[in-house]
């Protein structure tokens, strides 16, 4: 079982949790059943695009089923804790939407080098894969997209994802690699959320 | 001609019709072409993502024209015979679309087997199988997704997935299984709906 | 390099400025990023799913950066000389989405028919690769889909990809059947506009 795995997992946990967050936050009713559905949709969308923009089969939910496994454990964690947020599912959300964000960046990216793709086309893959996944679960309970929010979204994926193609060429170690740029996605995106970061606007 | 083929394209006619009727019963400006596309997405869409989500190729409307002509012919007289319904075009939208509900799960379910899928991924399959046509529907027609509705929506499916499965290894004949387990997915919806049943809302 | 190599490069390009002049128009905050990111979803996102669904892969963009290195060009260039139209974004976008949706129907039905779909299927994937990346588009800034829009949207479409069809069974040079079809298609849309084109609405 190599370490791979078990990131790719904790990331596919930690979608599952904010897909079960986002469904419980929204006013309309959900019930443990479609909460489940949607935390899984998140978990598991992005990296499923991805897969079959490159043919890359049997994707890992299907092969595999610890994935399942994984995302029931975590959005029935997520359900039986929400009492400790007292309703203040905003802050957990957004923390585990933006872990989330950095680590399925980096891995998407990185399965799809493995597959043998272009590095151009390896850096979208990845921001594909970590945003996707999210478009799904916005889309499913009509929320509005969070791509052309002010804040930065597209902006610490693309940072992280050069990051890693930089250090990738001056020979690092994958694992730190990929701690290193992961981090980076997330903090950048957290910071510029509290500290109202943007790109300038362009106008029309 | 295979029993499964027949049934499957008779879902397809019926999911053709549910995609007609919800596009003629917006207020937007619907012609023909319009409605016979939606039909068209609504009756393919679901079974379409099952299909490259297993890499399962080639897909069968691709490879088979009869799944087209099955969906302009139910189109076509869906609109023909709209004025039976004199405007009331609630009650057989229900209907049509509940009765795909069933037939796609489990037969989105038997493919997804057939193919070889653990047991797991072939309930989500199934499922998917069935919602996907809808979701792309009510996308497209902007509508509120089905998800979240208050009434029970993937829990019919879920339940008659796991009935299927039960059925299966008890040895069950698989034609009666088929009929039996979309049957449940349809009752229960439709009963849900007419009685108000819900699952207990999960508060935050 | 082909003519059909050029004439797809082309498309892409018209359907990346398209996106991008889409998102600009938005009242929404975009940045140079976000702009990039929906110019490039247009420009591929239409015959992505067109190969998916066929299981042609490699897909195009993933093969060869020459696609990523057009759309990366054609934003930036639709970004910079967004003066030029003062703001008047709405008819140039209009202009280049129309352009698009002839070449990429007409493009996208012959792919489908190098890869050996049957005549009726190619037509449909060819509306496909046409209309999704538009799709993908109009649902990421929050649009209403245009496929119920009044105006002939589909209809173009289908009419250029029946003249198409019919040409070639004539023994029509095929370059010269495709210019003369996505023309149609291209004029078909901005004479329905103009002159307020409708197909008769159908009534419930």
């Amino acid at each position: 079982m190599s370490i791979w795995y078990i990131i790719d997992l904790v990331g596919t946990s930690v979608f599952a949790i904010s897909g079960a967050l986002s469904a419980l936050s929204k006013k309309m009713y959900h019930d443990i059943i479609a909460i489940l559905f949607i935390g899984f949709l998140t978990a598991v969308g992005g990296g499923t695009i991805r897969d079959v923009i490159m043919g890359a089969y049997p994707i890992a939910w299907i092969r595999d089923p610890n994935y399942l496994i994984v995302i029931i454990t975590s959005v029935s964690l997520a359900v039986f804790c929400r009492k400790w947020w007292r309703g203040a599912l905003k802050r957990p959300l957004l923390i585990f939407d933006t872990i989330g964000l950095g680590l399925f960046t980096i891995l998407g990216m990185q399965k799809a080098l493995l597959v043998g793709v272009n590095d151009w086309a390896a850096i979208l893959l990845g921001i594909i894969t970590a945003l996707f996944g999210g478009v799904i679960r916005d889309t499913l309970v009509n929320d509005l997209p969070l791509i052309l929010d002010r804040q930065l979204y597209v902006t610490p994926c693309l940072a992280g994802a050069l990051l890693y193609q930089l250090n990738r060429f001056l020979g690092l170690d994958s694992t730190f690699n990929l701690i290193l740029s992961a981090c980076l996605i997330t903090l950048v995106r957290l910071i510029a959320i509290r500290k109202d970061w943007t790109l300038p606007r362009i106008e029309n």
